[in-house]
């Protein structure tokens, strides 16, 4: 029998993952399932999936794996839907951006973590839905895998392979490690430019504000132009880790204001040089 | 007599208005004065300066026009030895990003402002030197100039048409209100840049951490690889405004916080959409 998927949710990720899967030549049938019966015609026409379902019952029906690739807020009411109509020997993966809040809804709807292999691709764009999906996107990109000591080693094999050909690299961590590392890297930096455009936004001369900035400005707050539905989900769900590293990155600013509030050009010298090392060193090779 | 220009500091600004002007058919000389030899070589070879001179009074003899493109720090110094040099009838300007600072500089060496005409290309990448520098740079993006009261209209439309042949669009300015504008639209988002990847860094698990980014982060924190030699000197230029940009910043940081230590969904989704809707209605159209 050739390999059966489901993938619920064809937006960016759950729309990418299906196109590269495509791509790379997988051999077996990919089912979509989702909330918007437009987006799975357009995925379908686009040639992410064979066919789609509206009943998730059929959707499922003799599936190796589904891949959850839905909004971090609509992942509880997912699981319970699935949960009746879920084989055996159907592997649960899913596509959010925080990792300990699915295992603890998995684990209460499922029960077991045997075969549940959660999942986060380090990837995305500033925009979202099917139109924005294109099969490159996992390319040269992390893929983190947070199985529970629980989880099969052939469901985690399982989910790497799938991931692989996609053109990512798949690590394995632990779903803790996983959400305070993101924080930093992914959750901060987006609560940081949001809270750039709205100071920006909130002056009475924002429009003479808007019309002086220069290219680092538009880079800066391009993630900004994200999705803020996924984003109030993301803040909800990794709530304890952001807020740790906001009050961390507010203590970094006062730092810098007491720097320059007494006029250290040294401090601030060596601040900005530590930063610039820092990135230069870790940043500016090629991607990887 | 054909136009004569001085443009001191040839780096990626000074460097690339040279290039421009040339590119665009200037009919007359540009001279090269700065404190690298080797970078006022490589001007001359990359066609941006006629030739160089290694003393200023000889750069500027007979000068209509002298552009100071050198950091904010040595503006001051620059001032100075330009001074006892400068012919009756030539202009002088700049091209800081910050233009309170520059012009206390300018009346306390020069005692007049009338041939003085402060300016500001919003323009740049993080990169910097003569290397750096390209003719396009300041193609439709937007130079300002903050003459004072005393400042002769003559030498502001001198300045405007050399800046127009740029390709840039020249606005007229209150030098306080730029300082002010700028510190939120640039000087405030390096800043933060800087904080952000500092706050990385100096974890522990910064290797790690650094493996675990997207786009998004890259393009975000692209700006705190600029130079930090600048970036110091623009913050002690242009503190009181910096000050006050990061105070109200944190102000937005505190209510983010709030917002997700109560786990206000509803708070946070407007919060996102605010910015979205801010930054796509101002920053997602063409340039300009």
């Amino acid at each position: 029998m050739p390999p059966r998927l489901c993938i619920i949710g064809l937006g960016l990720i759950g729309g990418s993952f299906a196109l590269a899967l495509k791509r790379a030549g997988f051999d077996g049938e990919i089912v979509g399932y989702g909330r918007s019966e437009s987006s799975l015609q357009v995925a379908r026409a686009r040639g992410a999936i064979d066919h789609y379902e509206l009943s998730i019952a059929q959707a499922l029906a003799g599936c190796d794996a589904v891949i959850l690739a839905v909004p971090m807020g609509a992942m509880g009411d997912i699981l319970k839907q699935c949960a009746p109509c879920l084989a055996e020997h159907t592997i649960i993966s899913d596509a959010g951006s925080v990792k300990a809040s699915f295992i603890a809804q998995a684990r209460a709807c499922l029960g077991s973590l045997r075969r549940v292999v959660p999942g986060h691709p380090i990837a995305g764009t500033e925009h979202s839905g099917i139109h924005a999906a294109f099969p490159e996107l996992f390319q040269d990109r992390r893929v983190v895998l947070t199985p529970d000591t629980d989880t099969e080693p052939a469901a985690i094999n399982y989910m790497r392979h799938l991931w692989e050909q996609t053109g990512a690299t798949v690590d394995l961590m632990d779903a803790q490690l996983h959400d305070q590392l993101l924080a930093h890297t992914s959750h901060l930096p987006h609560a940081l430019a949001f809270a750039l455009v709205n100071l920006l936004a909130n002056d009475a001369a924002s429009n003479s504000l808007f019309r002086y900035v220069a290219g680092g400005f538009r880079d800066f707050t391009r993630i900004a132009s994200s999705d803020p539905t996924m984003w109030r989900d993301i803040c909800l769900a990794n709530a304890d880790s952001l807020t740790r590293a906001l009050r961390s990155y507010r203590d970094q600013l006062d730092q810098l204001l007491g720097q320059i509030s007494s006029a250290d050009g040294e401090a601030l010298h060596t601040y900005f040089m530590n930063a610039k090392s820092a990135r230069d060193a870790h940043l500016e090779q090629p991607q990887g």
